[in-house]
Protein backbone atom coordinates (compact mmCIF):
# COMPACT_ATOMS: atom_id res chain seq x y z
CA UNK A 1 0.00 0.00 0.00
CA UNK A 2 1.70 3.10 -0.96
CA UNK A 3 1.41 5.99 1.77
CA UNK A 4 1.49 9.50 1.52
CA UNK A 5 2.10 12.21 4.42
CA UNK A 6 0.44 15.54 4.49
CA UNK A 7 1.02 17.64 6.84
CA UNK A 8 -1.54 20.68 7.88
CA UNK A 9 -0.77 24.05 8.83
CA UNK A 10 -2.70 27.06 9.96
CA UNK A 11 -1.44 28.85 7.23
CA UNK A 12 -0.38 32.75 7.41
CA UNK A 13 -0.66 36.08 5.69
CA UNK A 14 3.16 36.25 5.62
CA UNK A 15 4.57 34.36 2.53
CA UNK A 16 7.81 33.76 5.05
CA UNK A 17 5.88 31.60 7.49
CA UNK A 18 4.28 29.66 4.98
CA UNK A 19 7.44 29.11 3.59
CA UNK A 20 8.93 28.10 6.54
CA UNK A 21 6.69 25.07 6.30
CA UNK A 22 7.41 24.29 3.40
CA UNK A 23 11.00 23.81 4.00
CA UNK A 24 9.67 21.69 7.13
CA UNK A 25 7.45 19.51 4.51
CA UNK A 26 10.57 19.09 2.06
CA UNK A 27 12.63 18.28 5.19
CA UNK A 28 10.48 15.55 6.00
CA UNK A 29 10.14 13.90 2.97
CA UNK A 30 14.22 13.37 3.40
CA UNK A 31 13.11 11.94 7.19
CA UNK A 32 10.31 10.06 6.29
CA UNK A 33 11.78 7.36 3.88
CA UNK A 34 8.50 4.94 4.76
CA UNK A 35 6.53 7.07 2.69
CA UNK A 36 6.08 7.44 -0.68
CA UNK A 37 5.50 11.34 -0.60
CA UNK A 38 5.40 13.98 2.00
CA UNK A 39 3.56 17.11 0.65
CA UNK A 40 1.72 20.00 2.99
CA UNK A 41 -1.49 22.03 2.53
CA UNK A 42 -2.90 25.06 4.35
CA UNK A 43 -5.83 25.51 6.36
CA UNK A 44 -6.44 29.01 5.71
CA UNK A 45 -4.49 32.06 4.04
CA UNK A 46 -2.60 29.74 1.75
CA UNK A 47 -2.34 27.37 -1.02
CA UNK A 48 -2.90 24.50 -1.39
CA UNK A 49 -6.44 23.93 0.84
CA UNK A 50 -6.61 20.56 2.71
CA UNK A 51 -9.46 19.14 0.02
CA UNK A 52 -6.90 20.12 -3.20
CA UNK A 53 -4.14 18.69 -2.02
CA UNK A 54 -5.78 15.58 -0.87
CA UNK A 55 -7.23 15.07 -4.04
CA UNK A 56 -3.88 15.45 -6.01
CA UNK A 57 -2.64 12.40 -3.78
CA UNK A 58 -5.51 10.69 -4.56
CA UNK A 59 -5.11 11.29 -8.20
CA UNK A 60 -1.81 10.36 -8.09
CA UNK A 61 -2.70 6.83 -7.21
CA UNK A 62 -2.17 7.13 -3.02
CA UNK A 63 -3.97 4.47 -1.18
CA UNK A 64 -3.29 5.75 2.27
CA UNK A 65 -2.89 9.11 3.21
CA UNK A 66 -1.68 9.51 7.12
CA UNK A 67 -2.74 13.61 7.82
CA UNK A 68 -0.55 15.02 10.27
CA UNK A 69 -1.85 18.82 12.05
CA UNK A 70 0.68 21.11 12.52
CA UNK A 71 -0.77 22.39 15.69
CA UNK A 72 -0.09 22.84 18.92
CA UNK A 73 -3.30 23.59 20.81
CA UNK A 74 -6.28 21.13 20.54
CA UNK A 75 -8.73 24.38 19.36
CA UNK A 76 -11.65 24.56 16.50
CA UNK A 77 -8.95 24.06 13.57
CA UNK A 78 -7.80 21.04 15.06
CA UNK A 79 -11.33 19.31 16.32
CA UNK A 80 -13.71 20.72 13.93
CA UNK A 81 -12.36 22.12 10.86
CA UNK A 82 -9.71 19.81 10.24
CA UNK A 83 -11.23 16.79 10.13
CA UNK A 84 -14.75 18.76 8.30
CA UNK A 85 -12.25 19.18 5.55
CA UNK A 86 -11.22 15.69 5.24
CA UNK A 87 -14.11 14.46 5.55
CA UNK A 88 -15.58 15.99 2.22
CA UNK A 89 -12.65 14.78 0.23
CA UNK A 90 -13.19 11.01 1.72
CA UNK A 91 -16.62 10.95 1.22
CA UNK A 92 -15.98 10.77 -2.39
CA UNK A 93 -12.99 8.34 -2.02
CA UNK A 94 -14.36 5.19 0.31
CA UNK A 95 -11.35 3.73 -1.05
CA UNK A 96 -8.97 5.28 -0.05
CA UNK A 97 -7.97 5.60 3.77
CA UNK A 98 -7.08 8.63 5.25
CA UNK A 99 -5.88 8.92 8.70
CA UNK A 100 -5.58 12.12 11.06
CA UNK A 101 -2.88 11.54 13.86
CA UNK A 102 -3.42 13.55 16.92
CA UNK A 103 -2.14 17.27 16.73
CA UNK A 104 1.83 17.79 17.23
CA UNK A 105 1.26 20.10 20.45
CA UNK A 106 -0.30 16.26 22.07
CA UNK A 107 3.37 14.88 21.76
CA UNK A 108 5.06 13.76 24.86
CA UNK A 109 8.17 15.24 23.85
CA UNK A 110 7.07 18.59 23.60
CA UNK A 111 7.73 20.00 27.09
CA UNK A 112 11.48 18.38 26.73
CA UNK A 113 12.23 20.75 23.28
CA UNK A 114 10.36 23.48 25.31
CA UNK A 115 13.12 23.27 27.86
CA UNK A 116 15.91 23.29 25.78
CA UNK A 117 14.63 26.31 23.52
CA UNK A 118 14.04 28.24 27.19
CA UNK A 119 17.88 27.17 27.70
CA UNK A 120 18.64 29.02 24.75
CA UNK A 121 18.63 32.48 26.54
CA UNK A 122 21.56 30.97 29.54
CA UNK B 1 19.67 35.71 39.81
CA UNK B 2 16.40 34.47 40.03
CA UNK B 3 15.02 33.41 36.39
CA UNK B 4 11.48 33.05 35.38
CA UNK B 5 9.89 30.87 32.42
CA UNK B 6 6.73 32.60 30.85
CA UNK B 7 5.03 29.91 28.41
CA UNK B 8 3.32 32.15 25.41
CA UNK B 9 0.50 30.44 23.77
CA UNK B 10 -1.96 32.35 21.20
CA UNK B 11 -4.88 31.69 23.37
CA UNK B 12 -8.46 29.76 22.41
CA UNK B 13 -11.79 30.61 22.26
CA UNK B 14 -12.31 26.89 23.03
CA UNK B 15 -11.43 26.60 27.05
CA UNK B 16 -9.88 22.96 26.90
CA UNK B 17 -7.49 24.49 24.48
CA UNK B 18 -6.10 27.20 27.03
CA UNK B 19 -6.31 24.63 29.40
CA UNK B 20 -4.11 22.58 27.75
CA UNK B 21 -1.26 25.28 27.61
CA UNK B 22 -1.84 25.40 31.99
CA UNK B 23 -1.02 21.43 32.31
CA UNK B 24 2.04 22.10 30.10
CA UNK B 25 3.14 24.67 32.07
CA UNK B 26 2.55 22.90 35.08
CA UNK B 27 4.87 20.14 33.20
CA UNK B 28 7.30 22.86 32.38
CA UNK B 29 7.20 23.80 36.00
CA UNK B 30 8.17 20.16 37.48
CA UNK B 31 10.78 19.73 34.96
CA UNK B 32 12.39 23.12 34.40
CA UNK B 33 14.58 23.15 38.20
CA UNK B 34 16.73 25.71 36.82
CA UNK B 35 13.88 28.40 37.25
CA UNK B 36 12.20 30.01 40.06
CA UNK B 37 9.05 29.32 38.20
CA UNK B 38 7.49 28.78 35.03
CA UNK B 39 4.00 30.31 34.45
CA UNK B 40 2.05 31.07 31.23
CA UNK B 41 0.41 33.92 28.91
CA UNK B 42 -1.88 34.18 26.25
CA UNK B 43 -1.34 36.51 23.38
CA UNK B 44 -5.56 37.00 22.90
CA UNK B 45 -8.37 35.66 23.57
CA UNK B 46 -7.47 33.94 27.14
CA UNK B 47 -6.00 35.60 30.38
CA UNK B 48 -3.26 36.26 31.38
CA UNK B 49 -2.06 38.77 29.07
CA UNK B 50 1.62 39.11 28.19
CA UNK B 51 1.78 42.42 29.86
CA UNK B 52 -0.29 41.09 33.05
CA UNK B 53 1.96 38.19 33.17
CA UNK B 54 5.15 40.02 33.17
CA UNK B 55 4.45 42.44 35.29
CA UNK B 56 3.11 39.82 38.03
CA UNK B 57 6.49 38.71 37.69
CA UNK B 58 8.38 41.25 38.11
CA UNK B 59 6.55 42.59 40.97
CA UNK B 60 7.29 38.76 42.72
CA UNK B 61 10.70 39.93 42.39
CA UNK B 62 11.93 38.15 39.12
CA UNK B 63 15.34 39.82 37.64
CA UNK B 64 15.38 37.71 34.29
CA UNK B 65 12.34 36.47 32.37
CA UNK B 66 13.00 33.80 29.34
CA UNK B 67 9.63 34.04 27.09
CA UNK B 68 9.19 31.13 25.42
CA UNK B 69 6.90 31.33 22.24
CA UNK B 70 4.47 29.02 22.06
CA UNK B 71 3.87 29.08 18.64
CA UNK B 72 4.89 27.06 15.27
CA UNK B 73 5.18 29.28 12.51
CA UNK B 74 6.91 32.91 12.83
CA UNK B 75 3.49 34.32 11.47
CA UNK B 76 2.93 38.68 12.34
CA UNK B 77 2.39 37.21 15.92
CA UNK B 78 5.83 36.07 16.53
CA UNK B 79 7.42 38.73 14.14
CA UNK B 80 5.65 41.36 15.77
CA UNK B 81 3.06 41.11 17.98
CA UNK B 82 4.92 39.09 20.94
CA UNK B 83 7.47 41.79 20.98
CA UNK B 84 5.61 44.64 21.10
CA UNK B 85 4.01 43.38 24.41
CA UNK B 86 7.17 42.57 25.59
CA UNK B 87 8.23 45.84 24.97
CA UNK B 88 5.76 47.79 26.46
CA UNK B 89 6.47 46.02 29.65
CA UNK B 90 10.16 46.14 29.49
CA UNK B 91 10.39 50.18 28.82
CA UNK B 92 9.37 50.62 32.67
CA UNK B 93 11.79 48.27 33.85
CA UNK B 94 14.46 48.17 32.50
CA UNK B 95 16.39 46.96 35.12
CA UNK B 96 14.67 43.48 34.54
CA UNK B 97 16.45 41.11 31.79
CA UNK B 98 13.25 39.88 29.63
CA UNK B 99 14.71 37.85 27.12
CA UNK B 100 12.21 36.19 24.24
CA UNK B 101 13.65 32.68 22.43
CA UNK B 102 12.67 31.86 18.78
CA UNK B 103 9.44 30.27 18.39
CA UNK B 104 9.40 26.43 19.40
CA UNK B 105 8.63 26.09 15.43
CA UNK B 106 12.13 26.56 14.68
CA UNK B 107 13.50 23.81 16.90
CA UNK B 108 15.77 21.20 14.94
CA UNK B 109 14.11 18.24 16.73
CA UNK B 110 10.62 19.71 15.15
CA UNK B 111 11.10 17.14 12.25
CA UNK B 112 11.55 14.02 14.16
CA UNK B 113 8.74 14.71 16.14
CA UNK B 114 6.56 14.75 13.37
CA UNK B 115 7.29 11.65 11.91
CA UNK B 116 7.03 9.56 15.48
CA UNK B 117 3.25 11.57 15.01
CA UNK B 118 3.05 10.40 11.66
CA UNK B 119 4.18 6.99 12.67
CA UNK B 120 1.07 6.58 15.26
CA UNK B 121 -1.29 5.93 11.94
CA UNK B 122 0.67 2.41 11.27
Amino acid sequence: MTTHMLLVAHGSRREKSNHEVKILSSKLGFLATDYASVSYAFLELAEPGIPDALRKLIHSGAEKIVVVPYFLAAGRHVVDDIPAEVESVRKDHPDVKIVTVPHLGSMDGIPRLLLQLAGLAH
